[in-house]
């Protein structure tokens, strides 16, 4: 088997998503690219958790997007992991969820303020909601344009995907991505549990706004870049 | 024993309404139906799902809708799913339960409404309510009528119950169906998560609409009918 | 051992309490009587229910309410559930949790709405909340007044303590019973999985009114009293 | 090693943490302090709790707050614990959570009021929130600021911090303490549940009070302080 090592990484990846009920039966997918050997390895389409192995995960090539070994097809969802790859070089692993208080916030095409220091400590701003897809994004390269439209809010924001490492899409629900498929996982993880956060403190306090600057600023900075002191690094 | 794969199938099924917390103690019943022996197998009325087996299912006959094997009596649901056999010749399955989020749209006499992807990929639209009842409906041939309003409102509008399996009844509980008894509780678990996810979008946006037609064509297409891309087939 | 088979029954009622997460930590109790024998055996004060063994389940005389048995202080709502018994002598067991739907419900001092057929098939009409006790109640003979004011409200609204089989005290927490410990829990967890689907119920819809009589009477009356036809009796 | 036993009760408080799920990953912390020794036992930081032993938990000095033993770096959190214990001689354990409730009131800005018994029978009225600290507090020694905030709002207000032994801080979260580790962490448990219970009595009637002066002494004072009853003391 090719790229084992990638394959169990991806199958670990996802079988947390389920664990964690960050998705229920077969939804949500979890990838993870080896840059060095321009191959994405990504959860095949519609099957259960429960049974995923390494052997049954396909290989997509990084550069076409198509894939390279596997006997089955890989989730509906890959071509949105895949741009989001090549747009996003800093980025190793790729998630989408449909947890439900990220989906939500999604549903309600809303970005997910940010009220807390729990959502400070991993995401640098607010988890922002993009626009809706146009009839014709939908109709034609519809998970490609739904990267495309990611992309775009971050480009045209500014947004650095690490320090914001993920997004709702409008109407439909959560991608997370980072430096492994695992982390990409974890990030779902504290991006579902900020969504039932914020729409808890929303129903208590519609007035409240988001936290100061620098509050945002120390406690995301304590946790990333060179002037961490969080953790045993 | 006979029809015994059968029963051990509404066994099966039974059992992961109970599992997934669709019902809790012993409410909620799964039903499948033989049609070429002309046969359906039905939970025993009131039962615990724990010591539930095989032996215990009743048969009943599909055309008069008396039970013809079993020593327990049947679900009191009983001629509801029988109805819904005879009028929707193309399921094979059907599902009752009290799942919380999806009894509270029915006790808010709502549907719920296609705000999503989640919700798009497996109902073509919103998962209607019924009318209530009337005092007639009620005080004779109360499960035979409940019936007879889920197929009224499936007439009405046009609905082509494979491409909305499920529906509220209003002031009590969803009923759920599919190809199978296992397959018409997997609907039953997605009902039960999309209401969830609505009843938390609408809190944060009372104002947001359906998806667009566009999306929910999408979405259901890529799943269901002779174009879908989704899963291995 | 006096009493074992009774002391046993109020081990496994209350361990059900906190197996369904009806009460965290110590909090919540049970109580069963023998009105042959003239004694109830109830939870002891402040133990945890993973320790908790018949040995340590104190007797209480039904006639005084004075302990007869036993080296532990018992419940201190032991004069609450000794009131209940007196005044209702159809119930043989009681229960008091602090379930966080039923306990949101008496902190809002509201009667929980019968809203549906999930509601009407245990509780015959809303579950009622009582007035709050006064300074003069609370401040002498506490929880026997608390036993005082459910007796109040079900004597002046004529309600059927086997008909309505549980109360919310308000600014407190629920209370329900049956005729046994058992059959208590399981009207508690009854009480709170429809104080769930109320609230969400009402958050989608607070114009919402209760079910109609005849609904009422067709789902309460199937399952009880003389024409039941539910389950397999 | 030194302390083995204060170490082994740090971890156990700890492991408590995430076993009642008060904090997702590695979020949240529990220390403890012998007052005899002048040392108290903290989290590491960032380690997760699966793999948390005694020998990684480290020694901090209570009169210098400096670490004195352990190679790792003690939580992020220490210098707020440090502040707790010496403002409040009365309290031996402090305990950090990220619980979702508790953090949604903190994140609307709001003291969690007093609704009912199930909190009165812990917090000797409501769980305070604090101002939010300036922008100077929080660009210099943030975490030992988020102590004195702490402090000065029991100062200021003259609460006893064994009587209401915990508290929000704005936009952030829950702290709370008693007389061990293990305590706070209970207390800890019990603001999630009030904090739950709160969050829904008020969503179905905004304007309901605090519960009046009398009950809330009736159900503190039987369980805590000289004329208590309640337990098996």
């Amino acid at each position: 088997m090719n790229h084992q090592g990638l394959r169990e990484k991806v199958v670990a990846a996802n079988l947390e998503i389920y664990r964690s009920r960050l998705a229920i039966l077969n939804w949500g997918n979890a990838s993870e690219v080896d840059r060095d050997a321009g191959v994405f390895a990504i959860k095949p389409s519609g099957v259960d958790y429960e049974v995923l192995t390494p052997e049954m995960v396909p290989l997509i090539d990084l550069a076409s997007g198509e894939k390279i070994e596997g006997d089955l097809n890989p989730s509906s969802d890959t071509a949105t992991h895949w741009h989001l790859y090549n747009a996003f070089p800093e980025i190793s692993g790729v998630v989408h969820t449909h947890s439900p208080n990220g989906t939500a916030w999604a549903q309600a095409r809303k970005a997910i303020p940010c009220l807390g220091t729990t959502h400070a400590d991993t995401f640098y701003g607010e988890i922002p909601c993009t626009r809706p897809l146009t009839q014709d994004e939908i109709e034609s390269a519809y998970e490609l344009n739904t990267g495309k439209v990611i992309v775009e809010h971050f480009k045209k924001t500014s947004l650095n995907p690490l320090e914001v490492p993920g997004v709702l899409v409008s109407a439909h629900a959560p991608f997370t991505w980072g430096t492994s498929a695992m982390k990409a996982v974890i990030t779902a993880q504290v991006l579902e549990e900020v969504a039932k956060m914020a729409l808890s403190a929303w129903a208590l306090n519609p007035a409240v706004g988001p936290v100061e600057s620098y509050l945002l600023d120390k406690h995301y900075l304590r946790k990333h870049g060179p002037k961490a002191t969080y953790g045993q690094n």
